[in-house]
């Protein structure tokens, strides 16, 4: 039976700031099944899409061999991300038709997927689906990597988040309060603050829009000194807060939101500081911790049972409305996970 | 019995690039004992001065609370830094006179070191005294530590130095070489270079003064990118860097001498790149390791009467030479380690 596929497709190569004229809504249809002699593979209808910074990545073109985490998005092809979706049909003897999955698929309504080992089978399908774009997926797996396994916190630590009522930050600031850390977060709008102090429990905030100085900022929240800063935006605010790392404090590069429009990145001046204080600044990528996904699922499930989690996310309905979605991302538009329920 | 003593005392504290006129030659007299009454203490000859990157810092007036490795010189009192000396009178257990030490004392001709804990007997006065300012002293401590404990070397491994023929830049070659590593250094001539390959047993080498592209210039030698640098520099070449390093790779900064004498110090644009690629810059400070120093002397004094480490030290005579022989660090005047020989 082959029926209409509505897809978010890229229209050109992106510089600069995308705009939703970079992507383009076009509509194909698919048959809903694998095609004959294909193994291993799921036609999955796709249910919620995951809107995240780092796909802007592929959404340029860059040169053969340049550094990047996945591979260059092809113009007139669907955009790719993390999702959750429902199998149609399959022919991977992991997977049987019904079953709930989160992984790689495609921003449209159905995708076959033949690189299936990346879907994951949703183990908690009592909690909200949509959280398997977020907390329980990629989102949470990288908020839980990046603060447990590359900052080493310990009791008492001090801990700023920036971007930290986003996807990540969100996350990595009640993981915080869980490990028994002091934890501070800033965000672009007095709105998001308040949700920061009010709903995940950080205990001190503030809007980095209205500060004359990130530094001055930095200091009154951090007088004695920052032991772990997970970043999620570089620029201006990493070198802010490289002047207020403690001894042997840790920078957990998780992302660089600021920069990822810019055709030069800002440079960090910085970095000087980092010698007498022998400070690490680690930059990672939350496909090395795959393996740490089952433990992270049950510990991040119970979590949330407990209330010791909560989730705020920005939800828009249709998949129309996803390129908007996205690139409010780097406006700071979303409050909370922003993502795009399809069914 | 009351005998001359000249030093070198700092003028006036330095902005920029530090200039002999900011520090200045003068003598006053002293006794050649300990104080009646005071414990714990030794008079000491000072037989070698170390002339390192690293003091230039407290040359300068920082604010209270800055981040500094060590507290800014008095103005009208002598240097201190790493020296080896003879101990003429003690009050301190541990010591004698006539024992050979090396540690913190003053750029002077006689020193009295209360705190002589930071004094350490010279176990192999077999090899030339000299080199326990450098080899065998806070410089190959320094070259160790960062290194094996910081950059974690595995056999096989592609490293780079920057100031590759430097005090601890020729170090970290020869240990990168008995390591098992494949090893690039760059250095600011050609003389230097030259050395790099025929003396340290360099893989490749180049001058950086002479390549129109760092980055070019990386390419070119390491075609497969760079597994740990070890920067001695900072500023272009830790950018340059950056964009050359492999899936996991380390960067060891030990010091940035190409920053120390700005106002401003250059922005480092390409640490983005450290996020797909899971890269750790880490600072680290040799003061956190002389815990490993009984270990490191007997290993590197085994290293050097097998001749698997060769030195190359840049000796002036006499404490009047001293104030030009460390300002010649800054412009790369030295060839190899500089110091100073008193007596």
């Amino acid at each position: 039976m082959a029926v209409r596929n509505k897809k978010v497709v890229l229209k050109r190569h992106v510089t600069g700031y995308p705009v939703e004229e970079d992507m383009e809504i076009v509509a194909d249809t698919v048959e809903l099944r694998v095609p004959a002699g294909l193994k291993n593979a799921v036609l999955v209808k796709n249910l919620y899409l995951s809107c995240d910074p780092w796909i802007r990545g592929r959404m340029s073109k860059h040169d053969d061999g340049a550094a990047v985490p996945a591979p260059d998005f092809v113009i007139g092809e669907a955009l790719v991300n993390y999702g959750v979706c429902k199998i149609v049909e399959s022919t991977h003897p992991k997977f049987n038709a019904g079953d709930l999955v989160w992984g790689m698929s495609g921003w449209e309504e159905y995708t076959l997927v033949t690189q299936s080992e990346s879907l994951n089978k949703i183990n908690h399908p009592e909690l909200p689906l949509s959280y398997y774009t977020g907390v329980l997926g990629m989102t949470g797996l990288t908020a839980y990597s990046g603060f447990v396994e590359v900052g080493r916190p310990k009791r008492g630590d001090t801990v700023f988040v920036s971007a930290a009522s986003g996807a990540v930050g969100q996350i990595v600031g009640q993981l915080a309060k869980i490990s028994g850390c002091y934890v501070v977060g800033s965000a672009g709008s007095d709105e998001k603050v308040s949700l920061l102090k009010t709903r995940f429990g950080y205990d001190d905030a503030f809007n980095y829009k209205s500060e004359k100085s990130l530094a001055a900022a930095l200091k009154r929240c951090f007088p004695d000194g920052i032991d772990i800063y997970y970043d999620n935006v570089g620029g201006a605010m990493l070198d802010a807060a490289l002047l207020h790392m403690r001894h042997g404090g840790r920078v957990v590069v998780c992302g660089m939101i600021s920069q990822y429009n810019l055709e030069e990145h800002d440079g960090v001046r910085n970095l000087v500081c980092i010698i007498p204080k022998s400070v690490r600044v680690e930059g990672f990528n939350v496909g090395n911790y795959f393996h740490v996904y089952a433990k992270f699922e049950e510990e991040m499930a119970g979590y949330i049972k407990e209330g010791k989690v909560v989730v705020v996310e920005d939800v828009v309905e249709g998949i129309e409305k996803a390129p908007a979605a996205l690139i409010g991302l780097f406006s700071g538009k979303n409050v909370g996970k922003q993502l795009v329920a399809l069914a």
